[in-house]
């Protein structure tokens, strides 16, 4: 898979782009710029190092950015909130949110839906796989000033 | 997984509420109203059954919505477009693109972002489960006036 894709990007077709993550001048240039068609594979696609617990990589494209999100067990996300939309789609693992004033525990094969600004904190009860969409595009994550992520 | 979301449904945990599918009415309302906290369970997402290679199901919120998608291998998607942006991610299986004047072959772990207004057709080279993301919502997929994805 990976190799079909690296081949597809080497072969040049057209503008089928091969994106990779954690290159903010890039990303930034993308959420201005005309959406496009791009062809990716996570596994080719350099996961982000945020904490020892927490490795992230996405794909942006116009008004959609979809990002596959690794976390070991015990890993925190802190208390935060974005004017992003954003759903959650949980692949493997669970993840326990405090929201909206209760625990909700969204499990493989679920999915949250959280609105624009509400305020959301989050635990890797297992090691998890999830795929985070967000409308628009999370700039915080684009020019990694997301500091509430890194290094804890 | 299934029994702990119904559940949590049943409990009627403030406003966590759990959305079933092909919904017209419902879907048309979270359209146009307030983003809302969701908790939704795949398995307890009624699948619509579009045509005897097809099914789908699907979540709104505000300005995303996330289906998942079933298709059985020789499944054809007709050429079609649409205003709204569309992130295909293929969980398994493989879906052919005619896109662009080119053919792109999406295997699973992999992702295409197809850009408003951009034609497409698509064929499932193997039985394939993929999660499409559209922003806008599709208003076609939410009133079923999708007529070219209907009984073929």
């Amino acid at each position: 898979m990976a190799k079909l894709a690296k081949r597809k990007v080497r072969a040049g077709k057209g503008n089928v782009s091969k994106k990779v993550a954690a290159r903010p001048r890039a990303a930034k240039k993308r959420i201005a710029s005309k959406a496009e068609l791009q062809h990716v594979s996570w596994s080719t696609l350099e996961l982000e190092d945020l904490n020892p617990l927490l490795q992230r990589h996405f794909i942006v494209g116009q008004n959609i950015m979809l990002a596959r999100v690794l976390l070991k067990k015990g890993c925190v996300v802190p208390e935060h909130s974005h004017h992003n939309e954003q759903v959650t789609h949980v692949l493997e693992g669970a993840l326990k949110f405090w929201i909206d004033g209760r625990i909700v525990v969204v499990n493989a094969g679920e999915v949250l839906t959280i609105p624009p600004h509400m305020p959301h904190k989050a635990e890797a009860l297992e090691d998890t796989v999830d795929v985070d969409v967000f409308s628009p595009p999370r700039a915080d994550w684009i020019n990694k000033t997301d500091q509430y992520l890194r290094g804890k």
